[in-house]
């Protein structure tokens, strides 16, 4: 069947094809005989317009399940040029975290337009959940759960649940809570207690009293540490003034965690300002990478300034210039590889960023060892190459305690950068190179420049 | 309160001296009074013998939330160094998954010692879990879940789970299972339904027919893009032989996620062997971070190389050696931006390793443009430093040149690392790195001896 084959490596065409003939109903059939994975990608290598064409063509519901499914760069793009009504008709059927997410990305004026269109309950959610910070409980709760009046008996709650059943379905039932007439949190009920219990039984009378709960401003870090102490599924968000305003999720804590370290890659790599999908226009594409890369030649000339200055000395010891790369490479490799071991411990809260003199006396043993390790490789090689034990001396030395600074350098950076709250994810990275760079440099060729004598 | 303060900053020396008196009772009590979170660090900074010491004095309860909540690397130290009955009473206590993730770690004669001493029915389920790779729906999924005959009717489920509620307290009794004589999977079972039907009916009344679930083998990848079609906040898992063996949780499979993410990240700036923790001897840490180390050097010889070959040009024109070290780093630093979004694009699944194609187009557009404007920038600094157009010719055009062809490779590297089934996150870097380097001091310095005469 070559035709199934055409549509199964490139559905995109077929999308095209769709699009182009207007057929709402064929392409909602389509789309539903893909996988939801293969649709966003499919919708992904559409054209701008054509994507936004195709979103709107589509029910609310198949829309909001590619939506959902879409890396949020992309969800943002469709929900931003959709108009608010086909925009809000989407919105209301993804869970009010991920809507949240969306929304924070795409501008205010689009985003009072599609609030205005919702449903008056569904905008009121995401209008108070876009009051905090995506990373903190607030914004990673869901405000699809269960709470009831401490008046209710077990009864009224089964009753309720069986009468909303089609409306509770995307709920996480196991756990309900129990409010006081302020809106305050006051219980939590298993839903299996709530089973076994005689039906006429108050809630009060079974419910878990002074229930765990999380403050809404809480830290993805908090939240982290909680879960980690805790083997709750989810955890009841109160805010300020103790009023139940949503629900945690461990499995949106850990999805949370799993975004935040594919960013860090993102940063640690050069993307730095946001995701980057192919799929993006070229020229904010190439920009946004330029203004890393920009960055990046300022501090690479200050490295290499330090090579200007011995211009002299490397003229009269050409043989220097091929250890020089080799020197700030190996360096920036060792000091790279402390800089990775500090995040990972600080990520799982073995180290705390005071722990300076911790660090450094950790990071000397593995330094001062690896250092003249690759100090005697590298001057072997020279000393075999050149015939000049000084040579060697040279190349070898400046790379041994080259290796030292960057291993100190490196284990020290992620603490330092945190105590100052930067991302050391972001900015980790190019200092440590800047310094191994001229610190390599400076050391190869002052050493050259004291041992000129010799090595010529 | 400065005794108070010591235990807070440094509660590692509270420990020690517990260990050294002895005693159990108020040992148990301190770390009954830290937050684990705080008690896993504070355990990681004693020596390793004492760390094994305190763990064997605990309750096995207690010793199991620190074992729980510790990285995996000092769980399997700690378990490796405990007699085999006190490492099984306290693995007893850890969910199925998660012993399987310790166990693998730990030699195969001290898991066999250790399983014997484990009740039979957790030994049997760690060796049947021990069969499935950690990455696996089999390695990941859990075996504490409630599984019922078809036989049985809703009293007899509800009674069992009154009758044994302590037991089941960590089990997730959102949804149970229904199987066959033969164990085979038959139905789901959902609690709320439980509740609501009459007691006498039958689970195969009202049981979900035909329940979707994963086969064992499924890969974690396979499990993300199932995760991301469905709602569901866990999966049914069965054998080759359509057998239930066990439960694979959303958010386990998040949790799985995300220390891929750590471990690429990790990876990535060349802890290649496994976590990497400061507890651990010296002598490990040093020696594996040699290892990598020791293969970047003889990649970094090969790229130097090409300066060794155009040594005679570079002592002619040695203000191009400034411009080699910019030329190497900035062409790496676009490479590397290229390799991020591949693997970002590969890990969303909004590209597949054969569109190769695909990639290398959208990946020259942005090269053209950033290589052009790199190119200038450099070539224009070249010019003013040294008032020489030919010099800023070579050093921008080699870099402008060299740029499009990192972002090339850089793009393609991933998805052809991922077509050979080799780990983009280990080899991406080092490949690109040699590759910009060789290809950018080739050029600069071709580019030199060609226009020797113009240069000099």
């Amino acid at each position: 069947m070559p035709d199934e084959q055409v549509i199964d490596t490139r559905p995109w065409e077929r999308l095209h094809e769709l699009a182009q003939a207007g057929d709402a109903q064929a392409l909602g059939a389509f789309i539903e005989s893909l996988p939801v994975a293969e649709t966003v990608r499919a919708v992904s290598r559409l054209d701008a317009d054509e994507r936004t064409r195709i979103m709107g063509m589509l029910p609310a519901g198949q829309a909001a399940a590619v939506v959902g499914a879409s890396p949020e760069a992309q969800a943002r793009e469709i929900i931003g040029r959709l108009t608010a009504r086909q925009a809000a008709s989407i919105l209301q059927e993804l869970p009010s975290d991920q809507v949240v997410d969306i929304i924070a990305g795409v501008n205010d004026d689009a985003v009072q337009a599609i609030l205005k269109e919702m449903r008056p309950d569904e905008a009121a959610d995401a209008r108070h959940l876009a009051r905090y910070e995506p990373d903190e409980a607030g914004g990673l709760m869901v405000t699809e759960y269960l709470s009831y009046p401490e008046s209710y008996t077990a009864a009224d709650v089964l009753d309720d649940m069986r009468d909303n059943a089609e409306r509770y379905a995307d709920f996480d039932v196991q756990y309900a809570y129990c409010v006081s007439s302020f809106g305050d949190l006051v219980g939590v009920l298993r839903l299996r207690d709530l089973v076994l219990m005689p039906r006429a039984r108050r809630l009060t009378d079974f419910m878990i009293r002074e229930p765990f709960s999380v403050d809404a401003h809480a830290t993805l870090d908090d939240l982290q540490k909680m879960f980690a102490e805790r083997s709750y599924l989810g955890v009841p968000v109160v805010d300020d003034s103790g009023r139940l305003v949503g629900v945690v999720k461990r499995s949106d804590v850990e999805a949370a965690l799993s975004k935040r370290a594919g960013s860090d890659f993102l940063k640690s790599r050069g993307i730095v300002m946001g995701e980057e999908l192919r799929t993006m226009p070229v020229r904010v594409r190439s920009s946004r990478r330029l203004a890393w890369l920009s960055l990046n030649i300022i501090l690479n000339l200050f490295a290499a300034s330090a090579i200007a200055i011995f211009q002299g000395t490397l003229e009269q010891v050409i043989a220097l210039a091929v250890f020089l790369p080799i020197i700030s490479d190996m360096s920036g490799c060792a000091g790279n590889q402390a800089v990775a071991v500090s995040m990972r411990e600080l990520e799982l809260g073995m180290i705390k960023p005071r722990e300076l003199a911790h660090v450094f006396w950790k990071e000397m043993q593995v330094g001062v060892i690896n250092g003249v390790v690759l100090g005697l490789m590298v001057g072997t090689i020279a000393l075999l190459w050149k015939g000049s034990a000084w040579l060697g001396l040279v190349a070898g030395g400046a790379l041994a305690i080259n290796t030292v600074i960057a291993v100190g350098v490196g284990g020290l950076l992620p603490l330092i950068l945190k105590l100052l709250k930067k991302d050391p994810a972001l900015a980790a990275g190019p200092i440590l190179t800047t310094v191994t760079d001229m610190c390599g440099f400076f050391l190869a060729l002052g050493f050259a420049t004291l041992l000129l004598s010799r090595l010529t």
